[in-house]
């Protein structure tokens, strides 16, 4: 049977989504599931996730796989992990899925949120979830070039696998820049995102908005030939994968 | 000049309000707020809360006061703490007072939020702000605990330090246990709480709400020479000091 699992994490505590050796086993989202579902049947096994989140990115519908023949239950399976995994992780839903069912090949889209607080002071509430910036940001600036970005491009430039031979070709379907009093909220949705994609895309964004590049001159960003500097990678605790689409 | 401070913590890394002597001295609240305030002024300070909570504890309107002969500005003030704290700490406000202010010696009542997460599942972005508790809790019969509290009682059997020879006696304005979706929130208003006295009184509750004893047994723990045992402490991380008043 395959299931599929739709899960929420608080990513402070972890190296990322990806299973690691030794040590770190258990400092991973994947290693933490792994773990408890060979606890549960007894057998090896491996959790796809929908896409490797980076150390310190939150998740609210992260979505994973995994093949089992041990004979449980959506109910039973979503009632021992819970009961077994920390309190910064927790198992939203569980389904039985199509045999074939992948969560990472068939994800048709996804949508991550960055949240920025521009003020003078955190929120210590929520202070693991947002970025803080200071200085003011010219949002129209920031939707302009938002709106650059949108599209089918080549993203080799903003991302952080520049030399990979894999296409870094991915279509943005929307870039949302959204104020809530103190609050700016930046939200992607497309088919898929490279490494460190959303956060340099953040990252580009932010200086837009603070003046220190024009909101016009990012299309050189997604001219691979002119070798344009990208923005910094903004911080991960900014970061959460919002819900994945099949 | 005497300054009124308001500010909110999560209270998570911290040994508590009290200022520690030796390393643990930044791993207090009044530790970190002094420390800041005496690089400002360059003078020796001590700030004073509205009360000491305990290590874990939150604050959404912690209130503090000092006194310095430092010629500032309460906007200086603001910006240099809000400047220099951790982001696990922030200054909401801060206004000249009247010379003899005491944050403590003045305070006429405080309230206090404890939250129970009813449910099987965390939510992992509010784990560190709630106690979760799986089984069913009885509203109603908590509700009606809850009443027996509310009024002037010694709370001698009900607080960490029944040896105290200072008085135990506290009056309770209003209990109010509220239900919205798994939350189940409890706020307690009172002209002062004894060490620990909100979160065994949650305790209480609790256990009430369990079924694992009566509503109207709660009454003997009001009489201190029944000798009557409290239920257990309820852990710091479900509680907030939500605000002071004077």
């Amino acid at each position: 049977m395959t299931y599929k699992l739709t899960l929420c994490y608080d990513g402070t505590r972890y190296l990322g989504w990806q299973r690691l050796g030794g040590e770190d086993a258990g400092r991973t989202i994947q290693g933490k599931l792994e773990a408890i579902v060979e606890k549960l049947t007894g057998q090896a096994v491996e959790v796809h996730g929908s896409g490797r989140t980076d150390a310190g990115v939150h998740a609210e519908g992260q979505v994973a796989s995994f093949r089992t023949s041990y004979d449980t239950t959506p109910e039973e399976l979503l009632a021992y992990m819970n009961r077994y995994l920390p309190e910064d992780i927790a198992v939203l839903a569980v389904e039985e899925a199509p045999e074939r069912f992948h969560a990472r090949l068939h994800a048709r889209a996804k949508t991550y949120r960055y949240v920025i607080r521009n003020a003078d002071a955190p929120d210590p509430f929520r202070a693991r979830y947002e970025y803080r910036v200071t200085e003011p940001l010219d949002l129209q600036a920031m939707r302009e070039a938002a709106a650059i970005f949108v599209g089918t491009h080549d993203f080799r430039e903003l991302c952080a696998s520049k030399r990979t031979k894999k296409s870094t070709v991915r279509t943005i379907y929307s870039i949302d820049v959204a104020r809530e009093g103190a609050l700016i909220t930046i939200a992607y949705r497309g088919d898929g995102f490279l490494y460190n994609m959303v956060r340099i895309l953040t990252g580009t964004l932010i200086e837009v908005g603070l003046g220190r590049r024009t909101a016009q001159s990012v299309t050189a960003l997604l001219d691979t030939d002119r070798r344009q500097r990208a923005g910094y990678t903004a911080p991960a605790k900014g970061l959460t994968l919002v819900s994945v689409e099949y």
